[in-house]
C-alpha cells in the first residue's frame, strides 16, 4: 500500500497527516501525536519511517473531516528552495537557449510556497505569468560535497509535485538577467499535494504534465532531464549546504508560455498539473484588484 | 548612549545580548530574560524597544565573561537573504558592466551566514574567492508592495555590516550567468558584529572599507549607491514579501579582486571590513584540506 504525507488545514495552521489508499478510498491519519509538523527536524530524525510504523501498528487516529480540509504544501517552510533552469533540452530550445553543460541554478524565496490548489493572485503588473510543472526533491539529511549518486540519493527524503510559477518580465527584463525577481511573488510555488517517500518513487522516469483551461501545455517524462536528480545534488552541494526540509526543483519541460506558442496566464484561467504518482494540482488565476 | 545588539557564544548556541558603551568601555547585558534569540519574531514584536527600556530601567543582568565569547551574527538565521548587485557605479565599471537602471537582485542561502570573525574556509576548487563589504538592512516588519520611502523605512529594524563573499568562477562561469551558485558556500556571509537600530544609523552617508592583509581594497561611502536603501525596498517588494529578520545586502563598492587589480583570496590571508558606526570584521582565510 502506498503511504503519502500531507498537511491539511488553513494556511499557517496545517495539520501533519498520513494518507493511505484502501479499498474504500483514501484515508487520512493525524500525525500530531508524533510531530508538530512535517519539517526538516522531523525528516532528519527518521520521522517518515516512525509515522509509517505507527500507521502499520494501527496506533494513529484517523483525521476526522480530512476530505473537507484545505490541502497545504506537504512540507513546512524550508530553509531554501533551489531551482535548476533549462534542465530539459526541448525547454531550453523553446526559451532560446542551448542545453547547459553544468546545472544552471537560481533560488526562490521559501515564503512563495503555498498549497497545491490555492489561488494564484497576480499583481496587475505581473502580465507575463507562466506555469512550470516540475519534479521537486525534498532533502532529508544535511548534505555538502556529495561525491556519489548513492550519497546524493541517501540525502533525499522524498518527492513532491511543484509549479515553479514565473513572471517573465521580472525574471528576464528588470533584474539584469538574474532570474530570482520573477520567481518569488507570494504564492508562486504551489507544492504538493503529497510528499511521497523516495523509496516509493521511480523518479528517473515519471510522466509530468500541465494544462491551462483543460488544454494541453506540457507533457514529458523525467527521463528527458539533461541532469539527473543525483547529478544535480552532486553539483549543487559543491557550492552550498542543503538542509533537511529544503526543496530542490529539477527544471521544467517544454510547453510554457515563454515559448510564444501559448498566451500567458490571465484572470480566471485554471492551471492543472500532474506527475505520475505524486498527485495533481489545480489553481485558478485571479488578478489583484 | 549608543545601544547595539549582538549574539555571543559558540555557533548555534549564541546568547542574545545588548551592548552599551560606558566611560569604562563596552558592557554587555544578557537578553535571555526577554527572548530566546534575536530573530524575526523578536524584531516584529518590538523586541529592540523592549530591550532598550529594560536596559534603561537597570533590570538587565550583565553577561559575565562576554568579552571572551565568540561573536555570532547579530540576527538568528533569517528566512531570506536578498542581495543587490552593481549598486555602486564604480564597482559596476570594474566588473565590466554599466550601472543598472533597476536594482539587480540575487539571493544567497541563509545558512551561509556566520559570525564576523569566523574563519573563511575555502574548498580547493574555490580559487577565485572575493570580498565585498556591504551595508546590510535587517527587516523588522513584514512588507509587500511598499509605496513610499517612509513605508520602506518603517519596515527596517536596523543595519548591520556584511561581507558578501563570492567565488567568481561559480558565480559567473558555471551556472549560465545566474550568480547564486558562487554566493552560498558555508560561511560566505559574515554578519555583524552588531545590529544597530535604524534610528541610530545615518545610513545614507556612511564610510565603508575593506582591507586584505592590511592593504586597502574598498573605501567608499553609502552616498555613492545607485539605488538608495528605500528605493531598493520599494523595488524588491513589488516582487516578493520580505519578512521580519530578513537581511538585504545593498551592494558593494569598487575595490574587489574581480577588477583584476588585486589577487583573489588565498590561504592565510586576513580580510578586514568596517562600516562607520556598525563595527569591524576580521576573517582569516584557510583552504579546506
Amino acid at each position: 500500500m502506498t503511504i503519502r504525507y500531507t498537511r491539511l488545514g488553513p494556511a499557517g495552521g496545517e495539520i501533519p497527516a498520513l494518507a493511505a489508499d484502501t479499498p474504500e478510498g483514501t484515508r487520512y491519519y493525524d500525525l500530531r501525536s508524533l510531530t508538530d509538523d512535517i519539517d526538516g527536524a522531523f525528516l532528519a530524525s527518521g520521522g517518515l519511517e516512525r509515522a509509517a510504523k505507527a500507521f502499520q501498528s494501527g496506533t494513529l487516529p484517523e483525521l476526522a473531516g480530512a476530505a473537507e480540509l484545505r490541502v497545504g504544501a506537504p512540507v513546512a517552510r524550508p530553509h531554501a528552495v533551489v531551482c535548476v533552469g533549462m534542465n530539459y533540452a526541448a525547454h531550453a530550445a523553446e526559451s532560446g537557449a542551448t542545453p547547459p553543460e553544468v546545472p544552471v541554478i537560481f533560488l526562490k524565496l521559501p515564503n512563495a510556497i503555498t498549497g497545491p490548489h490555492d489561488e494564484i493572485v497576480l499583481p496587475r503588473y505581473a502580465s507575463r505569468a507562466d506555469w512550470e510543472v516540475e519534479l521537486g526533491v525534498v532533502i532529508g539529511q544535511r548534505v555538502y560535497q556529495a561525491q556519489t549518486a548513492d550519497e546524493a540519493r541517501g540525502a533525499i527524503a522524498g518527492f513532491v509535485l511543484a509549479n515553479d510559477l514565473s513572471e517573465r518580465t521580472a525574471q528576464l527584463d528588470v533584474s539584469g538577467g538574474q532570474w530570482s525577481k520573477g520567481k518569488s511573488f507570494p504564492g508562486f510555488l504551489p507544492l504538493g499535494p503529497w510528499l511521497v517517500p523516495a523509496a516509493d518513487v521511480p523518479h528517473t522516469d515519471l510522466r509530468l504534465r500541465s494544462t491551462v483551461n483543460g488544454e494541453p501545455r506540457q507533457d514529458s517524462r523525467t527521463s528527458d532531464m539533461v541532469f539527473s536528480v543525483e547529478e544535480i545534488l552532486i553539483d549543487l552541494t559543491r557550492y552550498m549546504v542543503l538542509e533537511p526540509g529544503d526543496v530542490i526543483l529539477t527544471g521544467t519541460p517544454e510547453g510554457v508560455a515563454l515559448s510564444g506558442k501559448f498566451p500567458y496566464l490571465s484572470d480566471g484561467d485554471v492551471v492543472e498539473l500532474e506527475i505520475e504518482g505524486l498527485g495533481r494540482q489545480r489553481q485558478q488565476v485571479t488578478v489583484q484588484p
